[in-house]
């Protein structure tokens, strides 16, 4: 950190610096036990509840996109955090900062399109909070969203991944790349009409089918900023497992791969906002996914690679033509702003 | 709502416009019986522990003033939101939104002070959520904290002030309108050397030592934006009961008192960061008010009014000269990005 003096949009990339930054900064001072976890929820212990406990703030652009906007985001970004973190989602807060000049009408579909997805969700928004600062002075809207869940029966070690072993199956709900490339192709200096749709979805009723496979069921992370390569390049950073990433199982739509190559970018770091990736016992791979696929959001399901003894601490993707290349976190920043 | 098109400064004044917001926004979409309350936390039953859930977002313009920086006020804000609604603070998360270019040297600054205040208070900050934004699209830093605390018995009702009965005594803490002035006085294109300073701090440990009288106190809230003027507005509005307030005995520093003629603010109306209203049993008023000046934080503690059966859903200011005049929520806002 001491050769960077300001803060740069790679800091808030979810990849190299963004961890770098946690690590060095966040944890450093505000150290304690649960924040070490650095999973996507903390873990509380109450007198009899074991509670899952989320923030997130949303600040993309454009706020309105295909397939959503900044307020089904800010819905199902904290949702999902709770789901994957083996929680029932239950009780959210919304925190708004306002552009003064902001109109009431875009303020007000926001609202309600997080009013319908949290309906969906099954969770309720019990608190708020309201700031305007000048013209100029934010983008529009910013929504923070943190939330409680109830963790279910099971899901002690899922959080950090600490029952996994070699042999594990790696499973996607789906296709990645659709959120990233969705934002992109809205913004107003890209005049592309990709038809591409975010993926921008609540992920706990999906998810609780998996949980019904308990243990067997043994790590979980929504792949939003820094996409699926990331949440697999931290997963084995610095332990004692490498994985194994097929990429003819990887789905991606032939849209997002065609968009993906005209900007350069590579569709395992594009973010999603409703995929999950889940590290599972091999022995019941086949019946997870097959109880996913029964569900709409995780119809295009699929086993995309495994644990393995070979090159711990690394992600491998092996190609269709029979190569392979290392999948590490990204340095910078290759789309800043997508959530 | 109809008749304002866009978002205004108002709108984020914790006066008249943010009410109705409120209202006919955030309340109307999200409709449900936890938020209608609109205390300063969601009370929250799981199956063996009441637990109260806050959050609020800080943009308070300059980040660094006298008496503290964007960090410890995020960590007091969120902490006396809970502390207030009868809660013990236990657990913050804290959410960045940050200015690309912003220098680590203040990042780490502010991120210092926080990891400094939580301890104070005793409070955790377990997880979190970094963004960056480009420059000029938000103003350095903002912070969203949010906050779970576990209830303590015997606070029912304390939220919303069921108990209030005529004849109950109104308390403050001490001075009023030092955040207010110090941000101000701090403001680049303002000159003014007031020595005024920020009382922005965790009332946590104050609040307990009050909560020792169970019931008796029956009421708490926080004067923070809209000050101590638009808690008692808010707290009468609507209710069978008015509230007189005693000019005299509030506590109003005497450079607070200068700056605010010089600028055309009324300190009633003005910020504060340190400053609790309780509404308490008259029969308890002396001995808790003793119990409070036993504390740093309370020693200029003062019973500054009562609860009346004149005048219901209103209240009054008895001047010290023997007028009267009706303390009503501000429409507009006076000093924007106070917080």
């Amino acid at each position: 950190m001491r050769n960077n003096e300001t803060i740069l949009l790679g800091h808030g990339s979810g990849g190299r610096l963004t961890h770098d930054l946690i690590r060095d900064l966040f944890v450093k001072y505000f150290k304690n036990e649960i924040l070490q976890t650095q999973g996507d929820s903390a873990i509380l212990n109450f007198s009899n509840d074991k509670l899952a406990f989320t923030t997130d703030s949303f600040v993309v652009d454009p706020i309105f996109f295909p397939g959503g906007n900044i307020g089904n985001l800010a819905i199902a970004g904290t949702v999902n955090d709770l789901a994957v973190s083996g929680a029932e989602p239950k009780y959210l807060s919304a925190g708004f900062i306002l552009e003064e000049g902001l109109s009431f009408e875009y303020l007000e579909k926001i609202v309600k399109t997080m009013a319908e997805e949290a309906d969906k969700a099954g969770v309720q928004i019990v608190t708020g909070d309201t700031k305007v600062v000048e013209r100029g002075k934010c983008d529009k809207i910013f929504i923070n969203t943190s939330g409680i869940g109830t963790l279910f029966p099971n899901t002690e070690g899922i959080v950090m991944g600490d029952h996994i072993q070699i042999g594990d199956k790696i499973i996607i709900n789906g296709y990645i790349g659709d959120h990233g490339m969705a934002v992109m192709s809205a913004r107003n200096n890209l005049k592309i009409n990709s038809n591409i749709i975010s993926d921008c979805a609540c992920l706990n009723k999906l998810i609780e089918k998996a949980l019904q496979f308990g243990h067997d069921v043994k790590f979980m992370r929504d792949a939003t900023r820094g996409g699926l390569g990331t949440v697999l390049a931290e997963l084995c950073e610095h332990k004692s497992f490498g994985i194994n990433l097929l990429e003819e199982n990887i789905p991606v739509r032939e849209n997002v791969r065609g968009m993906c190559e005209l900007l350069g970018f590579d569709p395992l770091y594009v973010a999603n906002e409703g995929k999950v990736v889940m590290v599972v016992a091999k022995a019941y791979a086949d019946k997870i996914l097959s109880s996913l696929r029964q569900h709409p959001l995780g119809k295009d399901a699929s086993i995309i690679g495994e644990i393995v003894e070979q090159h711990p601490g690394r992600t491998w993707l092996l190609t269709s033509i029979g190569g392979k290349r290392i999948v590490d976190m990204p340095a910078g920043e290759q789309l800043p702003r997508i959530c």
